[in-house]
């Protein structure tokens, strides 16, 4: 059989949609009907650049990893006992090696360049979720409780990016304070995350004045938009300078109860990993999980003398899924003011369109674009 | 009594003895005699510029802060019950303010800027130890065993530099490997600490060759030379083709037993610490305690993908100077090597020049110059 | 002057109002008007036996521990910054040596033994804070916010106490579960502090269905009622079938996401420690606040295959006073609730007899007893 | 083919040999050429008792589990990258189900209640190792270096019971003191892992002279032989007196440098566990690794006071068969004092009574016996 529609990236800028076969599963993978899936930056990426670092699309790719869904009848492995037909679930999108040291000590969201056999959903070479059936291990659907919709469920990765960068490498812990760069999807979350974690304050830093008005609607109490440059100005010392302002204005010592425990940066800007890197306390974390250019300058001896913990965060890893699903199924994070655009799986290629433009024909900005699976209606959240 | 000759930094350039009171001490307080000190890179630059960031000497000030020296019999402060009259003592050079966030939770190296009251040795406006008598809290004198000389209380400043970075910010366990930019004296003894808690491979980075060959005869198993730079190779790229050259010369990979799991730099050249974020392994750790550049150019998609922990190193804190004087004690360590010249207390000028110059009018390169007390011989180890 | 009013145990059973002086303070100390005091079982314990363990009362001693207060006009120490005259503060009880390595390793809770000079409010030999003036360090007063009362402040005591034991030493996490046994004071406080720290579920355990009641209607979402011992049955087959009845019942595994994540043992009881070691998850953790039988059975076999962390919890630590205050602050933890009984100063016996019998004439049951300073009433909550 | 010898525990007492198939393998497995394997006292308690707590011996079994061997020619699964025929390794014998959340966060070791698939060799229902062909995941076998024997590598199982006590559990450091209560094989590696590790002192404490004689001949640094209990006396007051004479003995104090930092017991007896944490500094930690009595008394309230730190330690996780081999490798730790009797795979059942009775015909004390493989002879350590 091979009644699997899908959305398949083509050559750069080309996307058709193939009849591929439906997938056969292995006897600890499930077969998933694909429902709700949001667009991220990689994918639009892909479809623009055909590439992303050293990920190149060198054959057809199938589009799409921020997916949930609903287990199919036919389809459970023999030895699946975790989940049965017609569960919905949100998928993780990456299935990793179980045997190296990394995934054995807990730490799998780093080891991808060990696992020659890694499946991480639209990163080449593997197929993404943009289709009717896509084949998962079991271990990684999450089953989604009944107050929480589909289209909620599609929303957990971007989610768990947050929590990831927050809960596990940032060690938020409550009545802390943060600073996060960038009101993008993920700035946003990390913001929600912040709070559901008992947050004492949550600053948000942003250039567009637009996007700093909703990061204080949803889940920010603080903002701060940093000042034109001037001319001649070098970043670095421009950079001080908006560290400067932030903390005069918004009352940010460098210690003690009004210092920045936690800096998360989601922007990848230069600016903002200087300034972030200056604001942050003595003795403080900065996570960096924004990608932008890949070399920056930033102020090593501030960061020395402050014994300064800067760390990396990359997706997700062991136990942020959970974490996820149940801040938003307590009530303590609400992912529907984000989703501003719905798309039918017809109008896929209108759905990248709209994300790549940043706002719909309507001028209406676009924060999370999801598009739904073949024969489910855009206005079905499920 | 002013019977407390010093060794004075009037402004740049200008040394002088003076003769000082005597100290009077608090009650928690002893009164040491100064007996051996060595001479640190930072002394010699306030010498040479007056300032280091935002330290300046603004009025004479006394110079040296790695000392040791012999609890005076006249004074022991009422409280004090740890010490008394001619125990040896290693000095910590950093009396804290005990009562701010950072000092009670554990992590008084880095609340400088809080503490009004802070006195760290020979860092404005606070005098140093190059003196006869100096007045410190008991509780940051350590004894030395009696096996242990005085010289080598005095390199316990610097080793515990080195163990707090390695030790304790860099979190080194047995059977790890580590690499360490610059072999100077803190890169050095960062080696002969790692050593000492039971690295599995020990690499050296160094541009001099006669330091990769002293480094070799001391403490670390493996050394790299950095190659030449290109004509018009930018220096993210140079350190691209340097990490790729030592990975492939040591045997280092990126990931599993052959990877780097903790590097240091003690350089702070741009080039050692953008090619040191290279080639730690994925979810490793890298500390700078080397100061050098206030700001530089890093990989910082680099260190995202693999989760790196950047982490600043700044002097030490508690447990510090009690693992170093263990690790020196039970023969793990040997400081005698680094000693490599000796000066009487009226020579202290000429031991600044020459350490300035990196090397003796004989040709013989310095590592580390110490300068005795008043009334004691060079000779003396004591 | 000795215009200072105390509430003074003389012997086992005998408390009388003497007129004491005023006390000096040092430089870095505040003197306190003491506004509110909570009366803990300890007082209670010193009244009735005279001892707690080794602390013997041996000499007069002003009781009473847990206090709030405003810093008095005339009295603020020359080095004091932090605090000026008529600041409203919750005072920590426990003035620390900050020279042993445990206080300088932000360890101070567990430094007792060591310090001969430690000052802990109403333990042997040190007087409490049931007077009018009352000296302390100013590190260890907590400004409170305009809006939480005194009495808010009185209650920061045992509430640190329990956000010790479930944040800092249980190192409580957002969507964990935990058990509490015991739905007096403290475990009642355990509960609100995990609940505003995020527990996805908070199981209160007492054998006074009365009590389970109010911790229901408090702040714990599932409550046990431990069955009636059998006859001939020993304490720890009893626990065994005391906590399988709790598992089927609530529906808690061993381990997964249904598994309890923390257990707090705020009893004391034989058989709540058994209980809890057999129902916290593999590889889960174990905090143990609650004082009474010095020894017990613990099921040992359990604990190790398990990999269960036992911990004990004493008193609190850097950071859990700032905690418990930001919590109350938040809104998160309601403290009103818990004061069920208020006296005058010169009502104190009969705050201690009430708290002794555990209800008041009228029958109404005691959680926390609090007696008002002289010249403050308490129906004036402040 | 059914060529596959192996030693078969049919029955409470009964062994036989049988001619077993020669295993299929997985595509991730290997097959292993059983070489040499250690007797541990779990595989004497099946042959002696038929079960140990819940695991009972319900059919045929083949006993062993401390074993090494080569990769056999034939059989290496397709999947398997790490290892090929003719590689000699060490066996860790716990195939782990690798999705449950325990596996997937890093503690695998914990997680045997919920892989309905575990394989634990000779845990029933599993077979063991004492048979000529073992099929076994390729990435839980471990390559010895080619310094290191095969007997050595039998040897890894059981030193990574301790590495996994004293390093991992116990966090141990270098400079720190322990003292390790039963001077078995677990016990006797308990304290060679910490000497290898840096300890600065290790106190051998058991009830057997000649068992202390070995211990500091191997790697105690001091030795404490409990006194004879008194009439009438209890336990805890025994373990109270016993701890008071071997801190007095030996010079330990309740804290500070003196205090003895890590305590295991590898005895399981009551008086070692109530001993071991009378002795542990305050805010010290205590492993249990030894297993004996299902339950015991504890003196909580001491354990409570000091905030002690009381683990449950069970056989290994990721990360202790590198650590230990390497410590091996190293040369910091020598496994061969500690085989006491070697025997041939047909004397299997002597080996087995020759442990069970502690010592051999000529009187000879086992600490450990090892037996071969077939066709391998007991002399040659391979």
């Amino acid at each position: 059989m091979s009644d699997n529609p899908s959305f398949v990236l083509r050559s750069i800028g080309e996307v058709v949609y193939e009849q591929r076969p439906i997938p056969e599963i292995r006897d600890d993978e499930v077969l998933i009907e694909v429902k709700k899936t949001g667009i991220c930056g990689s994918d639009v990426h892909f479809l623009v650049a055909g590439r992303i670092g050293r990920y190149v699309v060198e054959s057809p790719m199938v589009l799409g990893h921020e997916s949930s869904g609903v287990v199919s009848k036919a389809l459970v492995g023999a030895k699946v006992k975790s989940l049965k037909a017609g569960d919905r679930v949100a998928l993780e999108p990456g299935a990793t090696c179980r045997v190296c040291e990394d995934c054995k000590s807990g730490h799998y969201e780093s080891d991808e360049k060990l696992c020659d056999n890694i499946v991480f959903a639209a990163t080449p070479p593997s197929d993404g979720t943009l289709c009717r059936y896509y084949p998962i291990p079991a271990d990684i659907c999450y089953k989604l409780p009944d107050h929480m919709t589909l289209e909620d469920g599609a929303m957990i990765e971007p989610l768990s990016v947050a929590v990831h960068a927050v809960a596990n490498i940032g060690n938020f812990r409550p009545n802390q304070s943060i600073a996060v760069f960038g009101a993008g999807p993920v700035g946003l979350l990390c913001m929600a995350a912040a709070r559901a974690l008992g947050a004492s304050r949550v600053i948000a830093i942003d250039i567009v004045p637009n996007r700093l008005d909703f990061a204080k609607s949803y889940a920010a109490t603080d903002v701060h938009l940093p000042p034109a440059p001037e001319a001649g100005e070098s970043r670095i010392r421009y950079s001080e300078r908006n560290a400067k302002l932030l903390m005069q204005t918004l009352g940010v010592a460098e210690r003690g109860p009004t210092a920045i425990d936690l800096v998360v940066d989601a922007s990848g800007a230069e600016v903002s990993i200087q300034t972030g890197i200056i604001i942050a306390k003595a003795g403080g974390t900065y996570v960096q999980v924004g990608m932008g250019s890949p070399e920056v300058v930033i102020p090593v001896t501030t960061a020395l003398t402050k014994e300064l913990v800067f760390k990396g965060s990359f997706r997700y890893g062991p136990g942020d899924y959970p974490l996820a699903i149940a801040l938003v199924s307590q009530g303590k994070i609400d992912l529907k003011p984000l989703i501003t655009h719905r798309f039918s799986f017809e109008q896929a290629s209108e759905a990248f369109q709209t994300t790549r433009a940043g706002k719909s024909e309507d001028g209406k900005g676009v924060i999370k674009a999801v598009i739904s699976g073949p024969d489910v209606s855009p206005d079905d959240l499920m």
